[in-house]
């Protein structure tokens, strides 16, 4: 379950303390139950959006035959609701038996068997949010291994039904018990959104101590990218500009990819808005460096801006009016680039632009609710040594797990 | 300009009063400029969207030519900002020589040449909304003399600038002064948006009496429509259910429908939602009764209901949840029909769905933030009588002013 509009983080512990599962070194893509299918467990009347297993073979089917999984879009993750209300004779977890007649690790090999990853949930308390069974730190360490015995390659564990001081013991506990497991495990912390997502009521460098969940824009990275959570895109509520414009921010933000809609019906504007090789590389730049606002005019603009590998650079132009497309008028240079000349690929209009001086006045068209997102590249690199190392231009995200995954490359001519 | 979300009204005045011009016996159906163009006057950089007699003529084409006028979408209605800073030395309107170089006559007749008609917009005080010359008291008859010379087929007019006072006189005025013309104008009164747009401040009584305004459901009907505004469907802020929910319930509300959006570049969707021939006959029902709301769950389902000729109906099941679609339950008996057997067309996926006894409990499964949209018919028609007349099965619009427009079919055998 997730808490819509509450930022939570991923936590992964990196250099030599827990959780040193070498994963996620640019932000996770893939599938999320969540949003878009909650707690349906009426397999009876609703069996093709119930939460089943048949349910994620399907996404499955769709991540890999529909060009999602060669982008970068691997995991098929289970949300809350999936297991059964009793644990079992080993004080085990195990799936609903009738949505789940196959057991988890046969939908493990479903997926496997698909280049694709499975994520599960659990919930460090006495109870889930929506009831099922919890975790409690006495159950830590064999819900651990219980993941790892079915092949589960991500956890994401909720916080609910638990107090402030079981989650300061029962997160870093986690993530011990699932590195000891010796199975890489993806770890989801959802710990800080039950501690009102920002400082100074969340102390994020004990958390850092703790887990490497990062959640403040100077210190995310490789394998602790902050989770602003699920994309919404494809689902009920958004319209193509307010899809781009998720798109766009969550790339700048360096923020994990998780689609939660249905991937058998999406229809084309959606997937053409995921499926985007511009906003994924910005998203999956290896640098990691989570972008910020820049400014936030009064009159409802606001330009965002990232840096990127290679001394490329990422900008959106966000509008917050309600009225009607505004021209909003600026340069480079007002947007502290450095003197020199560059090249401009505008996103989502697919199009590369004439160079541009930092000096030269340009005029974009923002819709209302919607974005203008560039990706910026000086003509003249201007650290040559980059290109030495044969580094430059060289956009394949890598991965150490899923050798299935291609990179994503630009789609234009560096 | 428009109030967004400010309930205004059309105001024509019919039986042996001001202005029995025997216009708009349905909603009257078109394009206005205001919510998607606004006062965009900047036609040296942005040449496509400024108001101007060339952004008119090309709407009147896409109108003309993509299908739009065969369905009723027969007014192009110009909005605030059209016209020069100063009357001419006749103490006339006249349009700003820039953007209007060839004057409006000769746009009328463009437009009229495409069977299309057009309207124009004036304001009932000193200064339109947007401060360029307004309508006084004492100009009331020069302007709908120089509306009428011009060949407008509409005038919206608007209240900025203007007291109680001077409105409850000027209003009336409009009225018996376009009357006077002898062309048959039609008159849309923004006056109610300027009282609050509802009683006890809004005095309905009254209004009813001066000008036919009518802004409450019992009194609605053909000649005197509720106008909740422009439709936003094809601009940037709406997803695509929320776009099959404006037009569900503007056709339950009998409300006119006018869109507000770039006919140039509207994408399918919008398109498709816009020209839905089962909700254009809903909206369009010649029997001109308002709709109105059956009942409200508290868990965020509404359904309305209209009643419509030859004993027919229309259902629209509402969601305003957040979540997922909601499989809402009921039967046509809970929702007040009489017993009988029941034929039943989906409005949206456009599929006639199996007959329905009153009795019979039946699942809708509702988007949120969307609806699901039936037409519901009678299998035995409780009024044999309307059969003999020849009127069914007969849902042809009928208009006495435009005959290019042919009626909308209802998409499915009775």
């Amino acid at each position: 379950m997730g808490l819509p509009g509450v930022i939570f983080a991923l936590a992964l512990v990196t250099v030599g303390t827990a959780l040193d599962n070498g994963l996620m070194r640019t932000p996770p893509m893939g599938w999320l139950a969540w949003e878009r299918y909650r707690c349906d467990i009426d397999c009876d009347n609703d069996p093709k959006n119930c939460i089943s297993e048949g349910l994620f073979r399907d996404m499955a089917d769709r991540l890999a035959e529909d060009g999602w999984r060669e982008l970068g879009y691997v995991y098929v993750n289970i949300d809350d609701c999936w297991s059964s209300m009793k644990r079992d004779k080993q004080g085990r977890l195990q799936p609903d038996p009738k949505r789940f007649p196959g057991g988890i690790p046969k939908l493990a090999r479903y997926i496997h068997d698909r280049g694709l990853q499975l994520g599960i949930y659990g919930d460090l308390g006495t109870h889930t949010c929506m009831g099922y069974p919890g975790t409690t730190i006495d159950k830590i360490e064999t819900d651990a291994q219980t993941f790892a015995d079915w092949g589960i390659d991500m956890l994401k564990l909720d916080g609910c039904y638990s107090n402030a001081t079981e989650q300061e013991k029962g997160y870093p506990l986690m993530s011990k018990a699932l590195n000891a497991t010796g199975r890489p495990i993806g770890y989801s912390c959802s710990w800080p959104a039950y501690q009102g997502g920002l400082p100074p009521k969340v102390n994020y460098t004990q958390l850092g101590e703790i887990c490497n969940l990062m959640s403040l824009q100077p210190v995310a990275g490789p394998g602790r990218w902050n989770d602003p959570d699920m994309l919404l895109i494809g689902d009920f509520g958004l319209s193509v500009d307010q899809s781009r414009s998720q798109m766009a921010l969550w790339a700048i933000m360096a923020a994990p990819l998780f689609m939660s809609n249905d991937l058998r019906t999406l229809n084309s504007e959606a997937r053409t808005i995921l499926q985007n090789k511009g906003a994924i590389a910005i998203n999956q730049d290896k640098m990691g460096v989570q972008g910020r606002r820049l400014l936030k005019e009064k009159y409802g603009i606001e330009v965002f801006w990232r840096t990127l590998s290679n001394s490329a650079s990422a900008l959106v132009f966000f509008s917050r009016r309600t009225d009607m497309p505004y021209r909003y008028t600026t340069s480079l240079g007002k947007l502290n680039y450095t003197a020199g000349s560059y090249k401009v690929y505008d996103v989502f209009s697919e199009k590369l632009m004439p160079g541009l001086s930092d000096s030269t006045d340009f005029t974009v068209s923002i819709n209302p609710s919607g974005v203008v997102m560039w990706y910026v590249i000086p003509t003249v690199p201007l650290d040559q040594s980059l290109m030495r190392g044969g580094e430059y231009p060289n956009f394949r995200r890598k991965y150490r797990v899923s050798s299935q995954r291609s990179g994503v490359e630009l789609p234009f001519p560096l």
